[in-house]
């Protein structure tokens, strides 16, 4: 028996990301889930024209488009200018940013290359109707994955740009342990462009990208998270995004059902 | 053919955590090193006793003790107060706090709890003339092993207390990728109470404890952390403390002359 998730669910395919797009986006519609959160790998996979028309034949929305960014490399501007492209074309409100490493450069330095990456692209977002969206990564990733480490930084340099143009991700596993957190979801307020679920349990396996347990697994209070996303203005959908081996070898099917499963039961105590 | 330590250099034993407490204070010894970094689980199997004694008989001078701190546990006020009376028998002017993990507390809780237990210590702290040194530990080990994560979290309890009773330490493996670092080492000042250069190397393994690099192998701009923690006053020893599998495999003698010569590498960039 599938628990009814609400509207604001979005499952995001990372979650089960061996499960191919279109099988994606017709489980969430069979389950009645409204949102799905795509990677361009996977769109790209199954064709970038297939994967609009069968979200538009399963009546399943866009809740975001993961990712552009990865500023430190070559050919950063053609590639962010085709994911916004793509994010236009699959009717996704934001582009979720993972700004790269620290490359061969500074800190200082790689955090200036992000600040200025970003401003290269604003006209291009709006022209295309497309929010940019800063996802501060846990500091355990500055080295090589993303020199934005909390929702301060990330709101520094959104704030050099019109609310529409640029906009923050708040992931909950990344920013739980930040001291600052909450004050810095209420200065947020209409910057949140996305929000998602993702929980903290330990031990981290090598590499640690791949140990984000479903919510409700580890230690992460997210029901008092969303409530401050929610009180800062947020409206928008929820997504939850888990990288996961154990769920990874599960069929896409099971892992929807204890996601949205989780996902209820995160919600029932907020 | 050994490079020659300065006067500032520290070998924390937990860098050849295999190598028996007597045979690292006899290498640091013969190294011309005159500090060494000890751990309460070492010195307690060699004995304090034979431990002061043969620091004594070798003329090394403890830089800090560690560890303290895990305050959620059942017996944390009778175990650092052992370990008060350990560092003050070993002439350490500095115990190392890491603070616990969260525990079954919530995140604001746990911190709460950190704050009232340090309070609970100073009396006694500044009874034997020991500093309590809150070590902020990267956010990676926020759930399990340190809820303080900043330093600006730690400054925010120490501040609460006398330099002499409650300071911080700075240790660039935790600490590096927070944008406010240099701000938080210049209101340091002279709250810090011990530094350490540790680098930052990818991939982290399983469980992130082991994954540190020693100095020069990693991304941290360990030049700029040095100096800014000499600009902000610091005169004391600079302990090289690196946790890392393929080092504790190898003799602790090799481990020492690579640990100065990494040490040696660092200053020389200065």
């Amino acid at each position: 028996v599938l628990s009814r998730p609400i509207h604001r669910f979005s499952f995001n395919q990372a979650t089960a990301n061996r499960w191919p797009t279109p099988e994606v986006i017709d489980g969430c519609a069979a389950a009645g889930v409204g949102w799905v959160g795509l990677w361009r790998e996977q769109t790209q996979e199954y064709g970038l024209e297939r994967t609009v028309a069968h979200l538009r034949a399963a009546d399943v929305a866009v809740s975001s488009l993961c990712r552009g960014g990865f500023f430190q490399r070559d050919d950063w501007l053609d590639d962010n200018r085709r994911a916004i492209d793509e994010a236009a074309a699959l009717g996704a409100p934001t582009l979720v940013l993972v700004s790269g490493g620290l490359g061969e450069s500074d800190l200082d330095g790689a955090r200036r290359r992000v600040a200025a990456s970003i401003a290269d692209l604003v006209p291009y977002a709006l022209d295309a109707g497309v929010r940019l969206a800063i996802e501060p990564l846990h500091p355990m990733f500055a080295s090589d994955r993303c020199v934005i480490s909390t929702l301060a930084l990330a709101l520094d340099i959104a704030e050099q740009h019109p609310d529409a143009a640029v906009g923050v991700v708040v992931d909950t596993y990344h920013v739980w342990w930040d001291e600052r957190v909450y004050e810095q979801i209420r200065r947020a307020g209409p910057r949140i462009a996305a929000f998602q679920l993702a929980d903290w349990i330990t031990p981290l396996p090598a590499g640690v990208l791949t140990g984000r347990g479903l919510p409700g697994t580890g230690c992460v209070d997210l029901a008092r998270l969303w409530q401050a996303v929610d009180d800062a203005g947020y409206t928008g959908p929820v997504e939850v995004e888990i990288f996961n081996d154990e769920l990874w070898n599960r069929p896409g099917a099971d892992v929807l059902r204890e996601t949205i499963a989780s996902y209820d039961a995160v919600r029932s105590t907020r």
